[in-house]
């Protein structure tokens, strides 16, 4: 089962709730001898850390991660990489009111209904507070990829829509990703997100949104057919984040629309190598890596935690209105772009570890 | 690594190319004294059987499945379960002018480029002649979870689109699914579906599908976070059918554009248990299931093999046109709907499974 | 779970009981363009098969092993190798006798503790026939080796004492191995067995056995700390074939006895290489290979099926005595010496996609 | 791969090197509603502590285990446990000297082969140290086991021989156990002991050990063929302790030497169940409990630390003689006793949920 780990040789286990003392991961199988210091880590996470815009919880976490083994004067050793990241700003008296009730859209009743018992503070594991330990994660993922593939090789992520409103993707440009709260790539669009989403929080809604990740200089060849395909992990990597209800591949959904002869891409020698006229395939044919850039998109529900009254109900079987008035996200999908881009590289890392187990 | 094998512990190793003598799969995890006979198997491959409409492929196999271990006087003995399926109609010549070409869409050139050698008939073993063995598991799967749920369990899959041709879903009648050769339950699409794959088919073209599957009867608690969730497993589970570029859980991406007020499935006791309001969850919270129907969906391109001419390249590394005139389905998602419905089976036995392991 | 498969990387799964159609094994992650035919795995099989001298069962299976898959114009395409050996000579009306007893020393009574039934015929699942499964997988994995370590690499066993009696190991010659019917590599205990066996048999009873396997030709390096070890993998390996009840590396229990600085390799450098001045580590130490001879051995207990009439019960709950008239060893260990070496073998080529993935 | 994790469903992940700021374990797969808190725990670390007679290492730990998640109002949740252990009195200069020589009987070697760079203050990953955390997933599994077989089951175990020095086994006292500083089951052996270490340490020597554990209260049932028999697990658990060379169950190399008659346990019915008229198997039989004692023993090498001059060779390929000057048990056997018994709660433990699995 090992439910908690992710990955085939490239490997990592979290551990932790959202209010306990800590969270983790434990990374094994990571080569040796590849330099790996906590700011290679840091950079990643300080990316995802709450509280930076108001668009995101307030909760006040640095984040700090901490490298407990498998370092060894900067270099990684070729054992387990531990990480612990500390619970600073836990408030779990917000969540007194809510200890024993169901509330929509949330794990509480399921968790309930498998355990029989779940640390209801903060949503105790089912928080997307465990998602910090997958971005520490990705940033080893990176740094092996990077060792492998060099320069060409990086995983970036946007967000291409909020709510009903979707970028022109005309208008995108990868810097302006790093120029606003979103991590949106068209402008204008941000701007707009803006109004949007302070309207949101006013009428104490929340936003879905959806994020593309894209990862560019990995080579032809990595994939391991027939069930653990590189598009079947990623997207196993992806649906696994909390609240995404949906992910994609290249065209995904929209391919269905398109003439076979569309939506092919068709081939041309250059430069002695073989090219793809198109990406429609989001760079992964039966599983295994075409050599173009790698496309996915995944789509996350609106925040759940809502502060109007919402019909659920308790523990002990009464009907009961709730209202979350802890810290949260107005759109949890913003949050969810450096998490996306760390489960795609996690993916990466340990496809190209079994790449080389078979192939190399 | 282990990639040809799916399931934590309801766990099945699939083997065989298109034009080798047979495929099959092994099915380990298998509870005991589960009645189980080749007939129970053989009436979902029947269904999966190519040949039995114009709109899918001409090959005449009959798929007859032999059941050669881990059943005893008609009951399974807690042993693996050894299937295996004979080709009986491969004819390897229709494809002897594209042995060495690369087709677009295909996995032709991928597989050459991870392992340096293919076997190019008939696809080899990215064919989707691999998905019988999926049916054949996932017939298996299906006899465990009636034993375990009784009468109310079952899995049952629709073709929900066709091109751009979308079904009424206020029409949707899962009766009339099996009355026409799409499985479509909406019987005034069928007939369109009709027209159009005929037109299709008659330009040298081909057509995507979406397909959805539905679980009902499967009780609240099964799944496993945070890695091995119900809704990751699926995801994992769909994406990897040949052809599939995306796949969704309840509402999927149209939840994004929903206001977080509507997005989530409020509760009110009802009977003295849990009822929900709505089913936007698709059946699934935090990964674990809610006890309602689990809905996903799926995304097929249109099929990869076109008779008119396309641009690829060769294994030497020169431009040339491909067409593929082997026997091919016009609309390879028609066929992708009992292996959907398998997948679907096979990872609620194997997360059955695994809930009694920890919770049992 | 997946307890009918072996191996991390170089994963088999075996199916089939004694007196079903057939037995198997697919074979997943082999590395692609390795030659390989039926004869390559036939060499190692035929050493194992049944009837080959009196001292062996005499049930007459010929043991051909067939490719179903994973092979293309006679080299190894990286898709799972499938093979399948039919039962020929199955006489279960041999067994109706006991069909509804727990022998002794069998595992009659555990299977149907954890099933609540079972195969009775020829002891099903439980069969030593199964190991052929493992024999063939074995000849894949010294071709894996050998094409990755060239000559000086082969895995080698042979039987070191029959009952009280133990080879000379001064007299040890790897060439007598292959010129007796015990595999002993020395010629005088050879004979001596001879008559010890006969008398054995005569009386009505069975003896115990010890299997050396050897590697040779394997560099430093493999090998996965900590609980992975090539040490604790082999462990596994040859604990899990039938009737064994005790594993040894290098000196074994007899380390125990050794004062500390006789225990353990001192080493000096030789031609700019470490070398070892002793084995007692048995080519391991922290569960990593040395680049020494692998040596490990393995205790095989006498033979469960008596001719002679033993205590045992009925499924109903009954006393009752307990005679064996089926086709039996005498010493079940002399066929276990080609399982110890194919068990070996695996582990080794198993270890070695593992090193290509982490440090390759 | 995953090689620093270890187990089926009861699954746990081990990090950290013996000079680090801590170790720890992740416990995967942990049922949810059992009672723990850390002195459940850190009863048996207390029994493994170092430094508690002069015969271990004088290393100075508390050892004092920390629960970082998993456990929420004295229950566990079914989510990770994460256990953290401070490492407190990590003298890394004592090391210096050795800092770039491959000691003989140590991993120094072969880390270096296969890692290219080790951590080689207090041997690093392959310390024993490492053992602790195995020692605190070990408690868990007993609460598991304790909550589901109740007041009969227990395992203990006991040091059977040190040296050439065996225990009388007619002498065998639990209690006796408990009162020495070897675990020793025999109070005139463990007397005679004392003497035979201090004399061993004088001599700049190090002894050997053999370990007996022993669960009782396991029901007939437990164990999964074929690959992941009871045995073959407990196998490769005891294994992969450091310094184990060999490992028994029930009569293990004893066996070969009887006659078959003797060799196999005859059955009788007593009280309705079934009986065994005595244990030679060790309450093993094809890889599935009889519902007797589970009896295994292991071999631990003398220490390899020595105090006298060893030959040895340095990173940089030259001769070099070695002294080990920091502090070290004379026979780690003694402390591989708690060690033993963890490892054989966690395979039980273990193989109790995948019988839920599978047979629940």
């Amino acid at each position: 089962m090992a439910s908690n780990s992710f990955g085939h040789l490239f490997r990592f286990t979290t551990w932790g709730e959202s209010h306990g003392p800590a969270i983790g991961a434990v990374v094994d199988g990571v080569p040796p001898r590849i330099a790996l210091t906590e700011a290679d880590i840091q950079i990643w996470l300080d990316r995802r850390r709450p509280g930076q815009s108001r668009f995101v919880t307030q909760r006040r976490e640095p984040d700090t991660v901490r490298i407990m083994s498998g370092v060894f004067e900067g270099v990684t050793t070729g054992t387990p990489v531990s990480l612990v990241i500390e619970n600073m700003d836990a408030r779990s008296k917000d969540y007194g009111d809510i200890k024993d009730k169901f509330r929509p859209g949330h794990a509480d009743f399921t968790y309930w209904a498998k355990y029989g018992v779940r640390d209801w503070r903060g949503s105790g594991r089912a928080s997307a507070r465990e998602t910090a330990s997958r971005v520490a994660a990705g940033g080893i993922a990176r740094k092996i990829l990077s060792a492998a593939f060099g320069a060409p090789f990086r995983v970036r992520g946007a967000l291409v829509q909020i709510g009903a409103h979707a970028i022109d993707r005309g208008r995108w440009d990868w810097d302006t990703v790093e120029k606003n709260p979103f991590w949106c790539p068209d402008a204008k669009m941000a701007e707009r997100w803006e109004g949007h989403l302070d309207e949101v929080r006013k009428a104490g809604s929340s936003a879905g949104a959806i994020i593309e990740v894209v990862a560019e200089g990995v080579p032809a060849g990595l994939g391991a057919p027939v069930y653990a395909k590189l598009d079947a992990d990623l997207a196993s990597a992806l649906m696994g984040i909390n609240a995404v209800k949906g992910v994609e591949i290249g065209d995904g959904f929209a391919a269905v629309a398109l003439p076979g002869e569309q939506a092919h891409d068709e081939m041309r020698m250059a430069d002695n190598r073989v090219g793809f006229l198109d990406n429609h395939a989001g760079g992964i044919l039966g599983g295994i890596s075409t050599g173009q850039p790698i496309v996915a998109r995944f789509a996350v529900k609106p925040t759940s935690s809502l502060p109007i009254a919402r019909r659920g109900v308790t523990e002990n079987g009464r009907d009961a209105d709730v209202r979350t008035t802890g810290r949260h996200d107005p759109c949890v999908g913003i949050r969810a772009v450096p998490v996306g881009e760390a489960m795609m590289a996690c993916v990466l890392a340990d496809h190209w570890l079994m790449h080389k187990a078979q192939c190399g």
